[in-house]
């Protein structure tokens, strides 16, 4: 692992409004560096449910360049037949992954960028949609730099720093969101001792995480989920970063399985626990994070994670995609807008809303 | 799998004092139930060594009746070439496991066994060790129903039942600890739930408990380890039941890494957390938990963990194989001479000691 950051592009657009989307296949990844070229939506939608592209910024980049990918070969000058044509496209994409707010963030603003050009023909409105693809691409890498700016202050040199999954440059578009804070705290010259956790069942921890933090020379200590309140009890760690698929107004945050669980550990050990995740992420249509639908996902990802057959035929899995971990559990959500803390509903809807 | 329990036995002495030992070879679960019949001390030694039988107790067992194989085509009529035999079977099955307590344990009291039959001819004294690896066998059942007897109150018919890692029947003589007391409770008539985590990273949840509970009709479902916290708290978790390795006078119970997370959530959750263990668990000559020293295992039990290479070569690991949980987290400790609760060192003493 010699890689550095400045060559490592986990979304990449290569060509006119005709070109294609580069993606780094994250399924390969940490044993080979594979990149997978998206020339139909099919691609786009494949890569996004079987997590070759995940994290829900680069997801919602993906889909955003895959709604440009799924209207290339449309040469209709219909108009109504073209926005039928999106409509059905930004739903297909849409439904890829269900829990993923930035997905359908991305889509429509897509969808309102096309919009706004009615009247014009489908071939101006292509480049006009790549433009706006690009901009959500750009503005995430922006939003990126800004949360390590505001969250790296929370991480003091020399600190134990302990994540679960994986929310850096491979989630996003360059910097990530929890990593962004020790990539930005490494940048003032502070250095981390980080654990990471491997993440059952798909590893991105592992995969993924550690992966990241060894290209940029963060030392890393890959252990097995189970192994965070252990490691917590022995003084290791001083914060818990981890990102956020969606927050709500009250600022309960949906992430990967296994999340609410080291919010409950860092608690009882009285470690900070902090969410970094851009304002994108709220939901601020829902007040409680009971009300966020959980995706149950296939059983062999538990019982033949590895290409092996590690559970008897027949026991039965329950495997949810994610978890909630209330605001009382969260010191601080880390936003590119700044820092919520302590997490309420008035404290999110003034740093969300500027309220 | 259709198996009941009656048909599955880890070790089953098959004929008189010249039969041979059938055990269950765990190195080929879940996928597949063989047995291997044990008709020389070689097959014995070698599937101590390589794990085809595990478990403190078992290892134990399956060493005594090692011991009666190893003597049968001793035919000498001579009482100190005899016991020189004997010796050296004793040393030689002493060495297949270096830190296996029981199996010291066992040998010792099958050479006691031996020279309390001094002056007698070796025809007599063979099936006396086989009688006395029997009484081994027997004695480790007995302690088994006896914990599943006192633990299987805390059951409620219905309830929601958590495990960690395999404290059932394949490392006992029959029910095991953690898992007879969900045996006993069906026996008894009720029904249980029960959630069984995976156990990372050698996977005795998945591989051995889970496949123990399936082949007893008992409703299993496997979970990551990093879902324990999610199922408590939707409610589905009324008691987590886990075994022990070593448990101090104070009530600090040592066992296999991910426990003490599972006791902070259980806590965190206001779920009873219970452990169940034999009184020869127990070692009275050390008061707090932190004094047990944690062994460190090998990395690439995480990183390569399923035959395949999970995380990106040189980087760290931590790797504990056990973690201790501290007596305020366990709501009772449940013995084969009753239960502990509150669990502090003057009940500790009570039971274990009779005080």
């Amino acid at each position: 692992m010699t890689a550095t950051n400045s060559a490592i592009q986990t979304l990449a657009w290569c060509g006119d409004e005709h070109g294609f989307l580069r993606m780094i296949d994250q399924t390969r990844l940490p044993s080979e560096l594979v990149y997978l070229d998206c020339r139909n939506v099919d691609t786009v939608f494949e890569a996004i449910r079987s997590l070759r592209v995940r994290g829900a910024p680069a997801i919602g980049i993906a889909a955003a360049y895959g709604l440009v990918i799924a209207l290339q070969k449309n040469t209709t000058r219909d108009e109504a037949v073209f926005f039928e044509a999106l409509d059905s496209q930004h739903d297909y994409l849409a439904s890829s992954r269900p829990t993923a707010v930035n997905l359908f963030w991305a889509l429509s603003r897509m969808k309102r960028a096309a919009e706004s050009m009615r009247g014009s023909a489908p071939s101006v409105i292509l480049p006009h949609l790549l433009s706006e693809a690009k901009s959500i691409h750009d503005e995430d890498r922006a939003m990126c730099h800004a949360i390590g700016g505001h969250g790296a202050a929370l991480l003091a040199d020399g600190a134990g720093v302990l994540t679960h999954c994986n929310a850096g440059g491979l989630a996003t578009a360059e910097y990530g969101t929890a990593l962004s804070m020790m990539f930005t705290a490494q940048d003032q010259g502070k250095k981390l001792k980080v654990f990471v956790d491997e993440t059952r069942p798909l590893l991105q921890g592992a995969r993924l995480t550690a992966w990241e933090l060894l290209a940029r020379g963060i030392d890393a200590t890959l252990i097995c989920d189970n192994m965070a309140g252990q490691v917590m009890r022995e003084g290791r760690v001083q914060a818990v970063v981890v990102g956020a698929d969606r927050i709500t107004a009250a600022g309960d945050a949906a992430n990967k399985i296994g999340t609410y669980s080291v919010a409950v550990l860092a608690n009882a050990h009285q470690i900070p626990f902090y969410v970094a995740a851009p304002t994108s992420t709220f939901d601020l249509s829902m007040i409680s994070g009971d009300d966020i639908p959980i995706e149950q996902r296939s059983a062999k990802e538990i019982t033949h994670g590895f290409g092996k057959e590690t559970a008897p035929e027949g026991v039965k899995v329950y495997n949810p995609a994610f978890d909630v971990t209330p605001a009382r559990l969260i010191t601080a959500i880390v936003t590119e807008k700044g820092v919520i803390s302590p997490v309420n509903e008035a404290n999110v809807r003034r740093i969300v809303q500027g309220l």
